[in-house]
C-alpha cells in the first residue's frame, strides 16, 4: 500500500503548489445606476461563458451590495497568471469590457493574498 | 424516462431554491499591524473549524490586500440565516472573536446579493 501513500501525498503536495500559483483579486466596482440592470445582464453572460469555457477561471463570484446595489465587489480566482491573460484576450472578456465601459464609473484592482488558498464553496 | 427528468427538474429547483436563502457578506476588517501574524493564527484555526464541522458555513474565504497586508476581506456564505445564528454561537467562533478584540481596529459588515447564488470555486 505504499504506492497509494505516495499518490495520496503526490495529490496534495500538487494541489498545494497549483494553489500557491493562484491569482486572486478583489475588483470593486460603482455602476451607473441608470444601466444597473444591462450591467448585470453582461456581467453575468460574462461569468457564465468564462466559467464555461476556460479552466483557468476558477471562480468570479460578484455580489452588490444590499445598501448599495451599484456597488459592486467581484472575487477573483485564476490558477496562474497565465490563465489570467488567456482570459482578458477572451472574446466573452472583451464583449463584456467594451460592452460596460461607458457603465462603470470606477474601478478598483485589488491583489490579494488568500488566507486558504485550497479554500472552496461547498 | 419521464420520471429521470422529473427528478432532475427537482434536483436543479431545489438547488435554486435553496441558493436563494443564503446569507451572504462581505466582511472588511483592519488589523493592528503589530498583531498580524497572531491574528491570521487564529482566523485560520476559526474557518478551518466552521468548514469541517457546520454544514450552513458554505465558505468563509478570506484575503489580504498585497498592498495592505492589514486590509482582510473575508467573503461570507452561510446556507441560511438560521446557519448563520448557529455559527456565531459555536466555540471556535466565539474562541475567535473573543481572541481577536484587541487585533480589530476596524470592522464593517456589508450585506450582499450574489449575482449567480450557484457560483462555486473549481
Amino acid at each position: 500500500m505504499k504506492w497509494l501513500l505516495v499518490l495520496m501525498v503526490t495529490i496534495v503536495s500538487t494541489n498545494h503548489v497549483m494553489a500557491q500559483n493562484q491569482k486572486v483579486r478583489l475588483a470593486k466596482l460603482v455602476i451607473d445606476s441608470t444601466q444597473l440592470e444591462a450591467y448585470h445582464k453582461l456581467l453575468k453572460e460574462e461569468v457564465e461563458a468564462s466559467i464555461e469555457k476556460e479552466p483557468g477561471v476558477l471562480t468570479l463570484y460578484a455580489v452588490s451590495e444590499k445598501e448599495k446595489p451599484t456597488h459592486i465587489t467581484i472575487l477573483e480566482i485564476y490558477a496562474n497568471e497565465e490563465a489570467y491573460k488567456i482570459h482578458i484576450q477572451t472574446p466573452h472578456f472583451l464583449k463584456y469590457k467594451n460592452g460596460t465601459k461607458a457603465m462603470v464609473k470606477e474601478l478598483e484592482l485589488i491583489e490579494a493574498t488568500p488566507l486558504i488558498p485550497t479554500m472552496k464553496i461547498k
